[in-house]
């Protein structure tokens, strides 16, 4: 069996690159270890780029996340009892969706399958071989057949805990960890929405951040220990611990059923480079950040961008320029994302060993942030994305 | 004897305050431990907010800052072996001077000398009595006489090392303390300039600071272990040091002869709150902040022009507003420039404990400072300085 782009996994990388490669005129078969149902089930969140729903729209993956999708125009950072707004529409020209990324993989799948794509679910003894010279994917199909998959080139889109970047080997990769010394315990609660944006909190108990999902359902989180077993927390120091985390100016948040819960690390990860002989890094089995940008999945979208113009230049004019400087052009954005993830997380967290000068120069970062236009329009532009050019 | 604001201290905020009272009609003595010569021949080096050389030329303190300051109209930021201008004129509309602070002690001692103002040097045994009620600053005059100066209130601009922060008793008082990983390994070289302007470089051996006194001087700096001793490096280590740290594209240092050399530490502080009844401390007494944002002497002004209006309030109008928020008002300023020399030391310094992941995040942020206007026009609007209301 042959392709020319062998895919690992079927994320927001895989399937993106398989359908911008399609559009290309460039054969792709994506083969990933889960289910169809498994991929369409696992509930993510997702905070979409004004790019990456471009992106979706404008090659024809759906429109669902303009209609089922809530655009946000802006943001809250409120801080010393009081909101600020973050207006993304009129700093950076641009806003961003909340959409599931469940939901995204759903509108791919259906692309991808309606355009007769090949996508080998439920793949198992995935192995990569040959990458530097003829790659081959190996891996038994859900059929129980053993297949080898010859390929020009690999796309590893397998995520953080995916095999494609350890087929590099360790003197020829650097693998770049942050763990913060923090966690986000998560809560899934029925209530309406507390307010019509996200609030990013801080306060001298910590960051919290209140989120929505439907208006049903709301998702908030508050900044606690990595090691916090969310058992330990009853509902009512929950909720004493949130309505505190955004008290002032006579804000409460609606309460609800708390119907799930758990504690999520805070960390960064970069694997450099993210192309080794002809295996090419994508999304997060290159690197992760902390949700507090909410940039994992954006930049998984703008990885598959340039990597899909680097294989349209390679297959269209045979020139690998593009594919040579892959790792570095996407590395670019890769490295700016997790400043950016940083800086929202340190602005906005209390370190644990802070010192009440560090919760007090938050204070004036904070102040700055909201009363500079400059610095806001820095902050709406990350948010909302840098552009993407496709 | 009697006066309406009794200074303490004769360094740029009690000098400036004194003449803006002045301006006002109301009358003011300045107390001070130090000679004039002293203070005109301390050598300290100065970077002059536009908001500042503005200040000093309308209230007619001497044109000298603007024929012999030089203006500068950018920086360089150092970074990945090239060097990226920040240029303050177009982003921000505005420029800073290079004009040592002992020569704008020097100017402004001309202008209130001129004026026939009250400034007595060489006092001693000074201090401050019922600053809660009826003020009075005790002390030895220079020829050995005592007196005891009754003030309707008093401005302490003694400085850091100052004593009328300690006449707020501790219980009512709050320090802020930071002190950072590193100090500064500071020479004087007899050597033309390297670059035509400042220097700010970041390199995996720490940060560098190349700055200029004058023509046949010039000061540089590279970050080092705060308990190092100057005199344990040879001129050949030092020289190198500093070459690798802003290596790159063929750039050198103009090596010359080094006449000068020390550590400075690397501290912020801030006293909260900057009244305590008939007391009002403005400039180093109250915070010091790093060198980094070259935001000491100016913050000083920025406190004594908001007094001086709160003054100008309170006995023309008989209005006790301003007076009431000068700690709030001043404060404000003092945490934003905290917290821009904090954010200018950590994107540049290289923290001891650092990671990997660190180092090449502070690259991502340097990339994102010197590629997106927005960005950059934030870092110009901090550094030439906010806008003073006088």
């Amino acid at each position: 069996m042959r392709t020319q782009v062998g895919i690992v996994g079927a994320g927001p990388a895989g399937l993106m690159l398989s359908h911008l490669l399609a559009a290309r005129g460039i054969d792709s078969v994506i083969v990933e270890a889960r289910s169809r149902a498994e991929i369409e089930e696992t509930i993510r969140a997702g905070v979409l780029e004004q790019g990456t729903v471009d992106l979706l729209t404008d090659t024809d993956v759906g429109s669902r996340v303009l209609t089922e999708g809530a655009k946000h125009d802006g943001i809250e950072l409120r801080f010393g009892g009081s909101g600020h707004r973050i207006d993304f529409a009129r700093l950076a020209g641009r806003s961003v969706w909340l959409y599931p990324q469940h939901e995204v993989l759903k509108d791919l799948i259906a692309a991808r399958v309606k355009a007769g794509a090949d996508i080998r679910f439920e793949a198992s003894d995935v192995e990569l071989r040959d990458v530097t010279t003829d790659p081959v994917i190996a891996f038994t199909d859900a059929d129980g057949t053993p297949i080898e998959l010859r390929c020009d080139v690999i796309a590893g889109c397998d995520g953080s805990a995916g095999i494609s970047k350890h087929t590099i080997p360790d003197g020829e990769r650097t693998d770049y960890f942050k763990a913060y010394p923090f966690g986000w315990f998560g809560i899934l609660v029925e209530a309406p929405p507390s307010a019509p944006e996200l609030i990013y909190a801080h306060s001298e108990r910590g960051f919290a951040l209140i989120s929505t999902r439907t208006p049903e359902v709301q998702r908030m989180y508050f900044q606690c220990d990595p090691e916090a077993n969310a058992d330990d927390w009853s509902d009512e120091e929950i909720w004493a611990e949130l309505q505190a985390r955004v008290a002032g100016d006579g804000f409460r948040l609606t309460e609800g059923r708390i119907f799930q819960r758990g504690v999520i690390p805070m960390r960064s990860y970069v694997c450099h480079p993210m192309r080794y002989g002809n295996l090419f890094l994508a999304g997060d089995a290159a690197h992760t950040v902390p949700p507090t940008g909410a940039k994992g999945l954006n930049l998984a979208i703008a990885d598959v961008v340039v990597l899909a113009r680097a294989f349209e230049d390679y297959y269209a004019k045979g020139s690998v320029e593009r594919l040579e400087h892959y790792s570095a052009t996407a590395s670019r954005r890769v490295w700016r994302a997790q400043h950016f993830s940083w800086w929202m997380t340190s602005m906005l967290h209390t370190p644990p060993d802070g010192e009440p000068f560090d919760y007090h120069r938050q204070l004036g970062e904070l102040d700055l942030v909201t009363s500079s236009t400059a610095a806001a329009t820095q902050l709406a532009q990350a948010y909302t994305g840098w552009p993407l050019e496709y």
